[in-house]
């Protein structure tokens, strides 16, 4: 293939405008275009929490690139309010609907790169639709909440699911003055992420914050007359009167278009693709929330709906895909899977294997937990942190890590994914001369403190 | 040697009953004997800016045990207010003199543990033994100091050098209302650690803070008849005014005692130690701020005076010290020499290498220097944050960092240490996938922004 490539990107949020920014950095030549199906591309998704809670107003803050800068900064010809709706690899034809003038058209590409994201799950259930049961995922999804909270008289809002999102926006519309109960199956939120005793500290942090925590199912919505949603009705009976339903449920990989085009999905749904984002299929790339990535622990294929996921792998999939011969093609080195998330004046990090996760995926694991404070005890801005290691009981490997407590916790977390990257163990944590200061620190960090439990807990396996 | 030891453990601080503590944990028969010159061992050293800040009102809660409590608690036997003054490790004779009793004493060990500490350099000039001109080294010195600032008027004090002391002391003197005045020879403080650009970002944090910062060196203190100084004269011939005068110029290591007993010096001054922290003796072990240790990053001996590396060269030479056959020795694993100061609302860190000390080294170095926020820039309390990065230019390996900015900047800084413990790239570093959430960070972590120009300015050099 000579002369001037045409590559199209499907999807323009985090991974599809990293991916067309990087192809075009490549390739000065190449005809890109980049196909959204919403007007907005290039926006914050994980800024949206600011939103919701009114610190940020305009949502236009939010939108990194318009369309229009994109095209003149970037040099992507950009197709927003266009829905891409067939895709032949073969023959490299794309069928794409303008939302605007309702026309079906048709185009050529050598190359693909899916960037077609996640959609929030929403269950097979009457009153889903209602006006006031919202999800939270798209710029639209936000806007449209905030324009009902601000048109809106809300006492109560029900909140279902207690992972990452659900939290942000319990406690956004906290902000709002919003009375907020979270419907979520276990004791303490976050219990994909978290053991448990670490998950009821994150309960206890949305309590003090005023939101009820219930660990309880959702049944159905009870609807009134109105179209409007009045109740949310428990598996156990019970009813939750509200005036606002959010379902935070988590997410479905957006895959339809790729698989009638004939692109693999793997055991978690998303796109499966090699460590250079390639798909099945020679000239499809994927990337993002929609594709299957290495979580370098234990080497299994995860989703990995971050945001710094989308951007590296949007970057890894622009490269290769646009990259002719004279350039090496980039690699995309998989994921501890580390998160962080603010729980009103708490926060909260999690990164790599659950004890029961580093289990199923065959290691022999132990924890322990313990109890510290962030900063030197005699600093008035001191608070408690609470620190969870889950390690492998042989050498005593590093697999996963859970933090809880006051500022600096998630800063605190970031020191683990080096060393867990690389298959350290406990040992080698205890050895870090990890910055000790009476304002950033208590002398032994609680990083260093969970280590020598943790070798203490190993010496005594040892010698039982 | 069988039957119940004797280990005497010279200098009751940080290191002293961390090495006197570790030795009674393995060694339950032995006669463990501390003993320190002051009234007080055990303490903070770390918080005597909270005291001299005023946030900390008694400076008893800087003592972690009082002699009466470490000897419950330890099982060690305290010789407090007791000065060693000659030591033979051969017959094992220590003598000693108590200041209670002006008495001096002999006993008989069979091991020695050098923990004396260092002391604050004080120059060779007339006025520097006035009642207004202080050191801060000690609890005492921070306890007479506190007392003069309590009951003086105090306009203006002069702090003489612009280490992390001299910081903390500014700071402390400013949160008292007193207008501080900072000499140091440089364009910014902490030169030592950082290149002159974010020195200079240090003096414009101090200056924020209402320190003024001058380049200059003392030259004399100016005395009034009434035995106070009244003025400091620079090099350049001014007098600038003042009612107090810090000196803050570094430290010397106290080895008057080990060196005539035949303990041999490096070329720092310090204590030669193997990484087991023994002398050249047989039965004499060092510890803490009065011996050299491994910089892992070029494998060159210094002194590291730090809170953390005291605890934990401590703990090696109580181990080891006090182990029998069966205990495997303790290994001390040298430091990255990584540190963190306080300047008003922010915050400095470094770590590693500055350019010239690897140069110096033999290293090829070179920097990089970004700018970049703390928190997502919708975030209202974020703030900027500066990360220098020094690195070699033949494969990138990471050789030191400077960070200076807003909160979140040290623990930033600690990712550092395990990447840079392991001769990790600026590609490493790129690779981690830092957590990203606009409470905590931008999309991309300030480090892997620094990473990213770090490389792009290694394929400059390498396609020029």
């Amino acid at each position: 293939m000579m002369g001037r490539q045409r590559i199209a990107v499907i999807g323009g949020v985090a991974s599809g405008t990293a991916a067309a920014a990087e192809a075009r950095r490549l390739d000065p030549d190449a005809q890109i275009v980049l196909f959204e199906q919403y007007a907005e591309i290039s926006y914050g998704a994980c800024e949206i929490p600011l939103f919701l809670a009114g610190t940020v107003k305009d949502p236009n803050q939010l939108i990194a690139f318009t369309p229009e800068r994109f095209e003149e900064e970037r040099g992507v010809s950009v197709q927003a309010l266009t829905r891409v709706d067939r895709l032949d690899a073969q023959s490299g034809m794309l069928e794409f609907t303008s939302s605007v003038d309702g026309e079906t058209r048709k185009a050529k590409f050598d190359k693909f790169i899916l960037a077609t994201g996640a959609r929030a799950v929403s269950p097979d259930l009457p009153g889903v639709n209602a006006e006031n049961v919202f999800t939270v995922r798209d710029l639209q999804d936000a806007i449209s909440l905030e324009t009902y909270i601000s048109d809106t008289v809300i006492q109560h809002a029900v909140v279902v699911g207690g992972g990452f999102v659900g939290i942000e926006v319990a406690e956004s519309l906290t902000h709002r003055g919003i009375r907020v109960t979270m419907l979520q199956p276990t004791p303490g939120p976050l219990h994909v992420h978290l053991e448990n005793d670490m998950a009821l500290l994150v309960a206890e942090l949305l309590e003090k914050g005023g939101v009820t925590v219930r660990d309880e199912r959702m049944a159905r919505l009870e609807a009134s007359s109105d179209s409007r949603v009045n109740a949310v009705r428990t598996v156990s009976g019970e009813m939750v009167g509200c005036q606002l339903v959010i379902l935070a449920m988590g997410i479905i990989p957006n895959v339809e278009l790729g698989v009638e085009a004939g692109v693999k999905i793997g055991d978690t749904g998303a796109f499966r693709v090699n460590d250079r984002m390639r798909t099945n299929l020679a000239n499809v790339w994927a990337c993002g929330d929609c594709v299957e990535v290495e979580r370098v622990i234990d080497g299994r294929s995860v989703i990995s709906p971050l945001s710094l996921t989308a951007f590296k792998t949007g970057r890894v999939a622009g490269r290769n895909a646009a990259r002719r011969g004279a350039h090496k093609p980039a690699r995309f080195e998989g994921v501890v899977a580390a998160q962080g998330v603010k729980v009103f004046d708490g926060e909260v990090a999690y990164l790599g294997l659950t004890k029961s996760v580093a289990q199923e995926s065959g290691f022999s694991a132990a924890t322990v937990t313990i109890r510290h404070r962030t900063k030197g005890a005699l600093v008035p801005e001191s608070r408690f942190i609470h620190v969870t290691l889950v390690f492998e009981t042989f050498r005593g490997r590093i697999l996963g890590a859970q933090l809880v407590g006051g500022p600096g916790t998630v800063l605190r977390a970031n020191t683990l994914i080096p060393l867990i990257r690389k298959g350290a163990t406990v040992s080698d944590l205890y050895e870090q001369d990890l910055i000790y200061a009476p304002p950033f620190s208590p002398r032994l960090d609680p990083l260093l403190v969970a280590a020598r439990k943790a070798i203490r807990s190993l010496e005594g396996r040892r010698t039982t």
